[in-house]
């Protein structure tokens, strides 16, 4: 038994979507008392770290309904079934940036909520970047503008609180403490 | 209008839990189209860096369901109806780690998982901790072990795939970055 480990005596399915699966669990604690289990499946995402060639991060602004407005983040997207992480690092990052990327390095798996949701954000360091003139084709409801900044721009942003999400700024912090000044 | 702005036409509500809620919006894209967009609303969580006086990070191991394992992470939880950040922190801190902090300062906020979910992480730097007596609290349904590691200790943990949520990544890199070594 896993220390803490909550033993499942009955799952309800709420929904099915085409992003999220909804579940409750009823669950058995480790001293025998019963509590309720609220759970977002989600199929796990790809995060990106792309460096230029000039140090710069590229990132991508898009709007995100749940927040209602747009926000600054790496590259990523869900992992498609059957794919790879590798294969999706790759194919996210040229959908939404028109880059290619000639190196690719794992730097990082995390929970990104796991008080409620099972989704796993794998991050990738892509270097050696090319434009590519006839880029794979996104989701056609994506809507994205890009942006190409040095580190210390985006720690700036960051610090001014203008970088809104966790991943990119875990990626910073990355960039700053493990890649350009090593 | 903002960029990128998805106009809700319909909402749904799918689900009324007791941490998260769920819905369904139609929108109405930029270019005129529809598309869906499935939404986890979670009223907010404050997550709290604490350093011991020796600078040593204190960390919670739980188990978390939807992941079906235990993991470490800086200590957190969710903001009550009505509560302030601080008094938030400051609570959530005490309850899971017995701990009082006679400083606390914003570091930053960042959406967790922006592309499914509207959950907003507040972290929280905490230092000249005390140890109190008479902790408060916290829910009956949590099991949680604590540890105190230096950073460089947390870092080498992260480094070999043991550190699996982002808030926690995250903090590992600011302290190193901004705190320790300022």
């Amino acid at each position: 038994m896993k220390f803490g480990e909550e033993r499942t005596i009955r799952r309800q399915s709420i929904y099915k979507g085409a992003i999220i699966d909804v579940v409750v669990d009823d669950v058995q604690l480790p001293d025998g008392k019963e509590a309720k289990r609220e759970i977002v499946q989600h199929p796990g995402a790809v995060g990106i770290i792309a460096l230029t060639d000039e140090g710069k991060i590229v990132l991508v602004e898009q709007f995100r309904k749940p927040l209602e407005r747009a926000i600054v983040e790496i590259p990523a997207g869900k992992i498609d079934a059957g794919e790879s992480l590798e294969t999706c690092a790759l194919r996210e990052l040229e959908e939404e940036t028109g880059y290619r990327a000639h190196s690719l390095k794992k730097v990082q798996s995390f929970a990104t909520s796991p008080g409620f949701a099972d989704e796993v954000m794998h991050l990738y360091l892509a270097e050696q970047l090319e434009k590519v003139d006839d880029p794979l084709q996104g989701d056609e409801d994506e809507f994205i503008r890009l942006h190409e900044w040095t580190i210390d721009e985006a720690l700036k942003r960051m610090d001014e609180g203008k970088v809104y999400d966790a991943k990119t700024a875990f990626a910073l912090l990355y960039v700053k403490q493990f890649v350009l000044y090593n």
